[in-house]
Parts: C-alpha cells; sequence; structure tokens
C-alpha cells in the first residue's frame, strides 16, 4: 500500500503552466474532475468563465467535462445596489408592458381621432363638431373609436362573394327556368381557380378606411339636391356599396366563365406526326 | 418498312382509360412526352392544372416528365372585364402603400398630440393653449411631432456609461494621484460580465415617453418656489436627469466591482482527499 502524502504536481487544464513555472498564482479545483484536468488557475477560470458568460454575469457555468456546475462566490452588495438592482429588474420587466400599451394608446387615439373626422365629414364640418360638444365625453372616447372597428367589420363581409356563390350553385337551376340565360359550362373551375380571392389584411383596412369619404363624395355628385349631409352621405354610401357590389359580382362571374372555358391546346407537332413516327420506327429498326 | 397509318391505342396517363372506354371525351397532346404520357383527356388535364394552380388561376404550369409549358387558352374578355381587372390589379398594388400610410399616419397623428399635451404639461395647460394657438399651423404640424422624437434620441445617448468607462479606464491613475481611493482590483471583467448593458427598445421609448411627466413631478416637488411651470419643468428634469445619473453610475460602478471580485471556490472533497486517492489506488491494485 502506497502511502500518496504529496499530490502529483498540478497543472493548469487551460494555460498548461505547472506548479513549479508560476508559484505565485491562486490554484482552485472547482468540479469532480480529476487528474490532469483537476487544477485550474483561478485567474484563467475567471476568464474562461468570462467568454461563457459573454453578455450574462449572473449566468451558472458548469465544467465541460464533468458537468459539476461551478460554486462562483461575489462580495456582498450593499443595501443601496441591492435597491438598485431591484428598481433595475422591475423596469426592464414592466418596460415591454408599458411599450404594448404606447403602441395600444398611439392606435386607440387615432381612432378616437378618426371617429370625430369621420363624424364631421358625415353630418357637416359644423354641425360635428355642435354634437360632440354637448355629446358626454366618456361616452365620445368609446363612442368614436368604434367608428373605424365597425367600418372594418363591415368590409369583411363579403356579402358579393356570396352572392357569387349562390349564383353558381343555382345557374344551372336557372338555365332550365329561363332557357337562353346561358350555355352549359364545359367544367366547373377549382374553388380558386377564378381570381385571387384571399383577404387582404391591407386592403380591408384601407377600403374601410376611405369609405366615408368615398361615400361623401358619391353623395355629393349624385344626391346634390338633397341638403342634409348625413342623408347625402348616407344616399352616397349605400350608392356606392350597390354600385360596386354589382360590378363586383359581375366581375367574379366573368372570370369564373373564362377559367370555365379555358382550353389546354396540342403541343404543335411537325407536319404529319403519324409519318413522322413511322420515319422514327424505321430508323430504329435499321 | 411498316407504314403506321393508326397511331397506337390512346390512353389517358391521368385516369388510365382508353379511347375504347369512353368514346365521347376530348383528347389533347400537350406536350413533347411521346409514348404512354402523350395523351391525356382535356377534363384531366384541366382537374390537374386547378390542383398545380390552387389559388393562382393566371400562373403556367409545365408537364411534370418533359417540362414542356402547356398552352392555355382562354375565352376573350370584355373591354369592362378588362378594365375591371385593371382597377382590381391596381388596387392591390397599391393597398399595401396605403396601408403603410395609415401607419405613418397613426404614428404621426399620436406624435402631434403627444407634443402638444407635452406643451401644455411643460409651460402649463393655459398658457401651454395660448403659445399653440397663436402659432403657425405649419410649425406646429411639423414641431410637436419632434418633441418625442428628441426625447427618444435624447434617451438613447448614454453618458453614463461613458463616465463609468472613463472611470474605470482611470481608476488605476486616480489610485496612485490619490492613495487610499481604492484597492487594486483583482482582475478586469469582462466587457459585458457587470449587469445587462444592452440597450432595451422598450425601456428606451417608454423612459423617454415618460420623462416630461417625471420632469413635471419632480420640478413640483423640489422647485414648488419656483412660480414659473416651465422653468420648475427644466429645473426638475435636469435634477432628475442628475440624480439618475449618479444613481446610474454608482450602481454600474458597484456592478464592475462585484464581478471583478468574484472569487469561484474549490469543489467540497472528502475529509482527508489524498488518503481517499490512495485507497482508490489499492482497490484498484487488488
Amino acid at each position: 500500500m502506497a502511502s500518496v502524502d504529496e499530490p502529483p504536481e498540478r497543472h493548469c487544464w487551460v494555460c498548461f503552466a505547472t506548479e513549479r513555472e508560476d508559484r505565485v498564482a491562486e490554484w482552485v479545483s472547482p468540479c469532480r474532475c480529476k487528474g490532469c484536468t483537476k487544477w485550474i488557475h483561478q485567474a484563467c477560470l475567471q476568464r474562461w468563465l468570462d467568454e461563457k458568460q459573454k453578455g450574462n454575469g449572473g449566468g451558472s457555468v458548469s465544467c465541460p467535462q464533468c458537468g459539476t456546475e461551478y460554486r462562483i462566490v461575489f462580495p456582498k452588495m450593499g443595501l443601496v445596489v441591492y435597491f438598485l438592482q431591484q428598481v433595475d429588474r422591475a423596469l426592464s420587466r414592466v418596460s415591454p408592458f408599458a411599450a404594448a400599451g404606447v403602441v395600444v394608446g398611439t392606435v386607440y387615439w387615432s381612432a378616437v381621432t378618426y371617429g370625430a373626422v369621420t363624424v364631421m365629414q358625415v353630418v357637416g364640418h359644423k354641425k360635428g363638431l355642435d354634437v360632440m360638444e354637448r355629446a358626454d365625453p366618456l361616452f365620445l372616447l368609446m363612442g368614436l373609436p368604434t367608428i373605424p372597428v365597425l367600418l372594418v367589420l363591415g368590409k369583411m363581409v363579403r356579402w358579393e362573394d356570396y352572392l357569387v356563390r349562390l349564383w353558381q350553385r343555382h345557374s344551372s337551376k336557372l338555365q332550365m327556368l329561363v332557357p337562353g340565360i346561358g350555355r352549359p359550362l364545359p367544367r366547373v373551375p377549382g374553388d380558386a381557380g377564378y381570381g385571387g380571392d384571399h383577404i387582404s389584411v391591407s386592403r380591408t383596412l384601407c377600403g374601410a378606411l376611405v369609405f366615408p369619404s368615398i361615400a361623401s363624395l358619391v353623395g355629393r355628385l349624385l344626391f346634390h339636391r338633397v341638403s342634409s349631409s348625413l342623408q347625402r352621405t348616407v344616399l352616397g354610401g349605400i350608392a356606392f356599396v350597390l354600385i360596386k357590389g354589382v360590378l363586383k359580382v359581375y366581375f367574379k362571374q366573368q372570370q369564373y366563365l373564362i377559367q370555365a372555358n379555358r382550353h389546354i391546346l396540342n403541343y404543335p407537332e411537325r407536319e404529319n406526326p403519324s409519318e413522322d413516327a413511322a420515319d422514327d420506327d424505321d430508323s430504329g429498326n435499321d
């Protein structure tokens, strides 16, 4: 039985220096490792930890060999520093929610403004201001932002698509009832085969927000004899929706018919394909 | 020499039906393919195209075997349909830009409102309204939104970090000039080793936007003898920035010192590690 009083000479697994080469450096054995990876210079391990912890001064680091977590002790922090750290952490935790609040507030405030502008556009500038001044402020803050929301929701109701589908489903019956309304289709196109039918977010949003202006414009063009601004704009809006709806149904139906009547052509072959084939056969047999 | 007048019997490469099985169906040879993939029913190819073109009625499709692009002809569209298609395409092309405009407008309008609220907060509600009513509207529409922009830009100047770095760089010189100001550090921590030094977007934004309110509050608390609202808020703002700066520099310097003085402990071994090692050796030899 060999009594080992002196451990074998240490060497650092980072800088490979031995005890004899640097007699001042502090040594540490931070993990379960034995043998040649047991010892490391305190300074070398610190440098290696800095590398590992990049950007995260408090993270835990383990030995890459044996997986033991290094036990790192810090000097005690004063009460002021502890307090400042808690404040810093609380601010970091709260700030994303606060930023989200800023975004929501921005959207909300713009919706309120849009609602107010729309009220003035629809009932007239002066009367609109008058109505809003007399209204309950809380009612305004709740009611005005719902105007753009309702416009967008209304724009999302795609009643023209529904009409087109209804038409297509019952077109065969229509043909039987009213002869000559259309000839039988050569085929039924695939569902998405006639025109991009996807709902575009940007188009829905812009269409909804520009609608009161268009309604006001159409009202002034078509119903200039109506004196009430509100009535004129409402009539203009209804007229615009109907005209647009009819055009859209017509357009979609035409796109459907165009897709239904598409035809795939033969590949253009040489003058006499059957003779060519015979010639090819010949050369193959020779 | 065999004269081949009749081509070999066709069969459709989709439904595998031959000419004899369906004598009415229209046949098409749409690509350069010969042999068993030359012929296909017009109806089968149309179905297959619908599958391929899902959601894109106008896209080109090629033969999966020979790569020839199929030649698809559509019935001529009327002038109205052509016009409607052009309008539809133009709207689809414009709408993303219009939606971006809506977003920019929303942010801009909120910035104008924030600027106006800030002016009223800093110079007082009544005087602020007075100033803004007398100012040129164009100047207001340009000037008010720059207030939050300048606040955010100002918040992005991290002068405290610069001071901390300066301190750390010259601390050795300070130690020589003023003995006892600090003991020499055991090590210099890695650059990001002392506290998360990353710039948080949400924190910068919220800090910048809440600054006028804090300046106004600090001004009212510390300088309540100053009668001018503008002077009080400016003094409050300066005081807040200075107090916060000093605390931040102190906190960062303390974090730096804590990281510099960290120490890694030895792994706790059993009572007499050298004897244990000897025992282990024995059992290994037995």
